[in-house]
C-alpha cells in the first residue's frame, strides 16, 4: 500500500442524531494521524461508491468537519441500497474495487448496521481473493440498538432520552386534560426490536407517572389481553399513557397492522388502514369507550439534535477514532463495538468484532429487561438504558433563535470510469 | 371587599409548554402583593370550581410553585368543558358563585383561550348583577395563537420553536435519505389558524432546506395544484419536505379529511381514514409515485418543555403578573394582552382588552403572511415569529439525565356545599 493511501468514509441507512459524529471522529483521527491522504465521501452510501460520486472531505473547511458533532442526519448521504450476494451480483463488488482503485482508496470507512457490515466484509473479502490492499473497518450506528456484538450501538442513547422525554411531556399533557384526552399512545421507532420503546420507560419514575403501559415487538401481543390493560389502568389514575414500538406481533409472529383481525376492522369490516398507533386507538375507543389519540414522533426521533445525548455523542466520536486507529494498527474486517466496563460509575471502552459476527447477528431485548406481564419494563432494562442518555450534547444556536447544521460543500471528484449501469 | 379575600387560579383548554409559568406569574405575584389572602387551585379548571374540588397553592412549597415555570401542561389539571350561555345555564354560573362565596374568592384568575375568556366574562356579570364583589381577570394561553386583541399568545413561541426545529430535523433526515425516503410529511396542530405550520417556515434558511412546501388552514387547498407543488420540488431538489396544518380546508371551507373525493378513497373506493398526513401520504404515493412517511407530533408539539422558548416563558410570566396587577389595580373583565413595542430590537409589554372582545374575536393569519401560491410563507410572517422563539428556557436535568417537573400536592378543601350535579 502506498505511504498516504486515501481512504473512504460512508454512511449507509436510516439516520441519527450522532452518525456524523461518527464520521467527524473518523476523519478528524485520519488527518490527525498524517498516515492517510485524502479522505473521500461517498455520497449516499454504497450508491455513491457504485456512481463515482466521491468528494474531497479533507477539502472541506475544518469547521464544517468539527460541526459535524452537531448536526443530526447523515452529512454524506445515506442509501438503502442492499447489495446481493457475492454469487449473484460479483459485478457490483467488481465495480466497488475499480471505484476505490480509480481514486487509489485503500481503507473504507462504512457507517451503518448489520447490512452495511455485511457489505463491507464481502467488499474486503473480494479485495483480498483479487489481491487489492484494503482495509474494511465498520463503525456501528443504529438507533434500533439491535447489532450483535456491542454493548449498545451509537445513536441509541440520543433516541432513547428523545424519547424518554417525549412520554414525559406527553404524559404531562394527558395528566392534565385527562377528562377529555384520556388515552395517549405514543408509537415509536423499533419494527424487529423493543429496545427503544423500551427506553420510554425512564419516564415513568412513580407509578402515576407516563407511560403506563410499555409494548415491544419481543413480546407477543393480544388485543384481548391489551384491552384489559387499558382498562386496570384507567381503574388506577384514570387516563392511560401506552407507548409502543411500531412493529408489534402476535404470538405467531405476524405484525398486528397487518392482519388485526376483529379489531382491525372498521363498522363496514374493512381492514384498518395504517400503523400500529392507530389500529391501537380505534381498539380502545371501540372497546373501551374513551377517546383516543396518538403521537408519531416518526423521523424526529432519529434527527433530534436538539436533544441528543452528550454520552451518545461522545461515543459515536471515539467509534470513529476507533476505527480509524485499528486500521493503522493492522486490523482489518472488523467493527468497533462499545464495551460497557462497569455501570456505577458507567465506563465504557471500545473493542472489535468481526464484520461477519456482526452481518448475521441480531440483538433483541432480553426476556429479563421486560415485565411478567409483558406490557412494561424491568429495572435492569432502565438501568441499561440509563447511562445512555446522559449528558446534553453542544448545538450551536444561530441568531434566529434555531439549531444551526453544516452542510458539506460536496465538490466531487473527476469521474474515471464508465457510468455504472 | 374583605381586605385579604381569596383567590383561585384555573387553566383551561390544550395545555402549553408555559401556560404553568403564566400560573406562576400569577400566584407569586399575588403573594408578594400582601394583599390577597389564599391563592386556590382549581382542579381541571372550571369543572374543578363546579365540583369545588379546591387546593391551596399557598400551602405548597414555594419551590413546588418556582418550578412551575419549568413544567410543562397544566399542574392545577385542565379541562374542555364549555359553559351554555347565561340565558342557558344560569345555575352552572350560580354554582361557580356559590363556591366563590362559599370560599371567601373575590379573585378569579383565568389562563385559557377564548372559551375561557367567555366563561370567565359570563361569571364576572353575573356577579355584578347579583352584588357579589369579584374580579375577572384573564391569562391569554394558546398554542393556536389565535386569539384577538393580542400581538401574540404565550405558547406560540414554544410551539413554533419545537415545529421548526422539528422541520429542520426530519428535513435533514429526508435530505439524507431521499433516495429511498423522498417525501415527509410534517403534521402539526391547528385546526382553524395556521400560524403553528407557518412557523416551520423559519426552518428553511436557504431554499433547499425544509419545508418546501407549507399549507396552512387560512388557504383553500386543491389537491391538483397540491400534487403540481409536489412534483416542482422533486423535479427542483429530489425530495420533498411538507409541513401541514391539521385543519387544511377545501375552497369550501370543508375539511379534507371529512372527504377528500377521488383522492381520499383507497383503491376499493372505501374512505380514507385517519388525518391530513395519512391522506396527502396517499395521494402521493398514488399520483406523484413517490414513498412518502409522515410524523405527527401531536400532543409532543404543546408540551415540549425540553425545548421551549425562554421568551416565551418570560412573557408568559409577565402576563400572569400583569393580570394581578391590574386586579389589584382596580381593573376587572379584561384579558391581559401582548403589545409588540418594537421588533428590532423585539420589545414587548402587556396591556388590556375586554373578556367579551377577545371572546368574540379570532385572529387568524393575514393574507399578506401567506405566499402568492398559498403553499407557503413570507418574509412578513417569518419577522412576526421569529422574536418569540429566541433563548432556550432553563429546566432542571435530574441525575437520570432526563428533566424533572413539578406537581403540586394538591390538598383539597373541606367540601362545604352540595355535591355538583
Amino acid at each position: 500500500m502506498a505511504a498516504k493511501a486515501n481512504a473512504v468514509v460512508a454512511q449507509s441507512g436510516g439516520p441519527t442524531a450522532v452518525i456524523n459524529s461518527s464520521a467527524c471522529g473518523v476523519i478528524q483521527e485520519a488527518v490527525k494521524s498524517g498516515r492517510i491522504g485524502k479522505i473521500f465521501g461517498a455520497t449516499n452510501g454504497i450508491l455513491g461508491i457504485l456512481k463515482e460520486e466521491l468528494f474531497d472531505i479533507t477539502a472541506e473547511k475544518p469547521e464544517t468537519v468539527e460541526a459535524l458533532k452537531r448536526t443530526p442526519a447523515a452529512a454524506t448521504g445515506s442509501c438503502r441500497y442492499k447489495l446481493k450476494s457475492l454469487d449473484q451480483n460479483r459485478a457490483d463488488y467488481e465495480r466497488i474495487l475499480d471505484v476505490f482503485r480509480a481514486h487509489d482508496i485503500h481503507y473504507f470507512f462504512y457507517c451503518g448496521g448489520n447490512d452495511s457490515m455485511d457489505t463491507a466484509d464481502k467488499v474486503n473479502k473480494l479485495a483480498a481473493e483479487t489481491g487489492y490492499e484494503l482495509v474494511c473497518m465498520g463503525v456501528p450506528k443504529t438507533i434500533d440498538n439491535d447489532l450483535a456484538c456491542t454493548d449498545h450501538c451509537p445513536g441509541y442513547g440520543s433516541v432513547a432520552k428523545y424519547v424518554a422525554t417525549s412520554a414525559m411531556n406527553a404524559g404531562k399533557d394527558t395528566e392534565a386534560l385527562y377528562t377529555t384526552d384520556t388515552c395517549t399512545i405514543l408509537e415509536v421507532m423499533g419494527r424487529n426490536a423493543g429496545w427503544i420503546v423500551a427506553a420510554t420507560g425512564l419516564a415513568r419514575r412513580e407509578p402515576q407517572d407516563a407511560p403506563h403501559l410499555i409494548y415491544l415487538p419481543e413480546s407477543a401481543f393480544t388485543f384481548e389481553q391489551f384491552i384489559l390493560d387499558v382498562k386496570e389502568v384507567l381503574k388506577e389514575f384514570g387516563r392511560v399513557f401506552i407507548a409502543v414500538g411500531e412493529g408489534l406481533k402476535d404470538k405467531d409472529g405476524k405484525y398486528i397492522t397487518a392482519d388485526a383481525g376483529q379489531f382491525g376492522k372498521d363498522s363496514f369490516g374493512h381492514a384498518q388502514l395504517g400503523g400500529v398507533a392507530e389500529v391501537l386507538k380505534a381498539v380502545i375507543e371501540k372497546e373501551v369507550g374513551i377517546k383516543a389519540r396518538f403521537n408519531k414522533l416518526g423521523t424526529n426521533q432519529r434527527s433530534a439534535m436538539h436533544f441528543a445525548s452528550l454520552t451518545d455523542v461522545n461515543e459515536a466520536y471515539m467509534v470513529g477514532q476507533a476505527a480509524v486507529q485499528a486500521a493503522l494498527s493492522g486490523e482489518n474486517g472488523k467493527m468497533v463495538t462499545l464495551v460497557r466496563e462497569s455501570n456505577s460509575p458507567y465506563k465504557c471502552s471500545t473493542g472489535l468484532a468481526l464484520l461477519s459476527d456482526v452481518a448475521n447477528g441480531e440483538s433483541k431485548v432480553p426476556r429479563k429487561y421486560i415485565n411478567a406481564k409483558g406490557n412494561g419494563v424491568t429495572q435492569a432494562m432502565l438501568d441499561y438504558v440509563r447511562p445512555l442518555v446522559q449528558g446534553q450534547a453542544p448545538i450551536t444556536i444561530g441568531s434566529d433563535g434555531l439549531p444551526v447544521y453544516m452542510r458539506f460543500e460536496r465538490k466531487h471528484v473527476t469521474k474515471k470510469l464508465p457510468k455504472y449501469m
